[in-house]
């Protein structure tokens, strides 16, 4: 199993807790482990995507609050938390768009209020079982979504996919959308996938590609403007991605291109489906429009590694995320079941129909 | 002017003649010449993509035909003629979809058999001046394209872009795509470009951003994958790209990604526009289908410069080129004017239309 993250209690007594997460930005050349043992590391982590994808970045702000608390000193109720407030603050302020991130330190906050008159000792206790939950439920979350939506996959033929929706981009394991690939795969169906690269920072060509090969499931990587052509020639069956947030509406902010991959699914004919944990919906935002999207540093396109692929100086767009209107969205998938048009009902529905196990 | 190619004769008396090229390969960070004095030099210049968009490809195929038989020793008329056709064919298997390079070699050949009775040196002179003539009159295509395209452009706001279509792309000077964005933006309309990046070689963030911006237009380099939601978010009024090969029933052949601007500007009522010079338009060539695609070597898409950015032994399709359906294309910008569909009359009307200057 793939270890995206994990929490770590430190192998000799006093020796300090962390968060040992691969470091993403090195796949596929190196398998590199980076130990964060402070929540400003941790935060660090998120805002470089040494850890990416809107689960592994929730789970990740979960286990930094958890750890942030540890560390604190105080034993003053009103002092911790004071100090408490300000970890969740800095962890919330690393990236905008994966309402994963907000959900985690949500909850983070409310196991918080529960302890709150109890000893340090015990609410630092209660924070680190609550961030182990969190990463424990987010497993269970891929698979059930993978059992779900294992059934919407084609019995044959090419499956797309958009940067990484797998097991990088989640607790480890399975993935949300790769999770649904996964398990369609081991049903039988003689699926291969069409990996978009993803460009600016590649996560479908360096971790898809990477994780999709270890499990030997047939993987072609290929340029995100080479999809269209593909879906042209009957290559491609069915689109299947993750999310960063999906409005009440059903519409959905993902990965720069995502948009450009429905539009063109729709135009061909093919399903469009999206697979997210049920944190990942956010049925405060009413549409996409009130999704808050991401600029990045123009470096992300302006260079490759070391090499300058544009001029000195060039002006650069670079949204790391688009909306996809929920009409392009055949169905969304996660772990409580499918949704469908009208997503406005289902979601709602689905918000109040299965307890988190 | 850029000189994308142009014909030496030596320096001094003696000296072999060659091309000059510039080195595509190394822009936008080097700006490196590099001249060829063999027939086999100018076939791997072609190959490797040291000179590479289609009009630009048949004037380095015709002064490499000129260059290769200029350097012929033989006296012997028949052991001429077997030399001549053996360069023909060695530049003719360079690369495969880009028509302009098989029109280029078939007018040499045609001015071959012209002079075919004539002395060695004679021949050789008449094949230099018919290069030289290619070279003057893809020049003068670029200017009337840009006049006629300038036309179609809007008066403001982002014009889209893939690939390069411009000076690199051809002789020099004005380009075919970017010939109408300088023609529009010299008379006054205020547009500004959206350049795709154009994975995997990058002639959009390498190239076509580096000569729009030695002319002062306004461009914004975006990843392939960010067209489509700019075009939703209104900041596209147009797209115009060039081709490779032109079928008669206005089928697009051009570089990959080209389907999908097509595509998404018809989703989004966005005008989509090719301008090419009349060597790109291939009547003899029924419809897109027919247009032979060339498939590149997986490292284009695996590495970028020194960086690997997929995992060892990751199966890639590469296509170089895909058709866009004339039902896509609003109109066809040619020196001899302007096709709009149904292009199988209007493309058969222009071709008896207008002489070649």
């Amino acid at each position: 199993m793939i270890k995206t993250l994990e929490w770590t209690d430190g192998a000799k007594p006093g020796e300090a807790a962390g968060i040992r997460f691969i470091d993403q930005r090195k796949l596929p050349v190196e398998e590199v482990y980076i130990t964060c043992t402070t929540y400003e590391e941790v935060a660090d982590a998120i805002r470089t995507m040494l850890v990416r994808g809107a689960p592994a970045i929730g789970v990740a702000a979960a286990m930094g609050v958890a750890l942030g608390a540890k560390s604190l000193k105080t034993t003053d109720a009103a002092a911790f938390r004071r100090e408490f407030e300000h970890i969740c603050d800095v962890l919330a302020g690393t990236r905008p768009t994966a309402v994963n991130l907000f959900w985690a330190i949500r909850r983070m906050r409310d196991r918080f209020s529960a302890v709150a008159t109890q000893q340090v000792a015990t609410i630092q206790a209660a924070l680190i079982e609550e961030a182990k939950a969190i990463y424990v439920e987010d497993l269970a979350a891929n698979e059930a979504m993978g059992k779900h939506g294992a059934t919407l996959m084609p019995s044959s033929g090419g499956v797309l996919t958009h940067c990484n929706a797998g097991a990088l981009a989640t607790a480890g394991g399975y993935g949300t959308a790769l999770g649904v690939i996964r398990a369609a795969f081991e049903s039988g169906k003689k699926i291969n996938v069409y990996a978009d690269e993803t460009r600016p920072v590649l996560q479908g060509s360096r971790l898809t590609a990477w994780e999709l090969t270890k499990d030997g499931i047939p993987t072609t990587v290929i340029s995100d403007n080479m999809a269209g052509v593909m879906m042209a020639q009957g290559k491609i069956k069915a689109a299947v991605v993750g999310a960063d947030r999906i409005a009440a509406n059903g519409d959905v902010a993902n990965k720069i291109g995502t948009y450009t991959v429905a539009v063109m699914a729709h135009a061909h004919g093919i399903p469009f489906y999206v697979a997210a944990p049920w944190s990942t919906i956010d049925l405060e935002t009413k549409t996409g429009a009130d999704i808050p999207i991401e600029q990045r540093d123009p470096r992300e396109v302006t260079h490759v590694g070391q090499t300058q692929i544009a001029p000195d100086g060039i002006k650069v767009e670079n949204p790391s995320f688009d909306v996809t209107p929920a009409r392009y969205v055949a169905a969304i998938i996660t772990e409580r079941g499918i949704a469908k048009a009208p997503y406005e009902k289902t979601l709602r529905e689905l918000s109040t129909a299965v307890v988190r196990s």
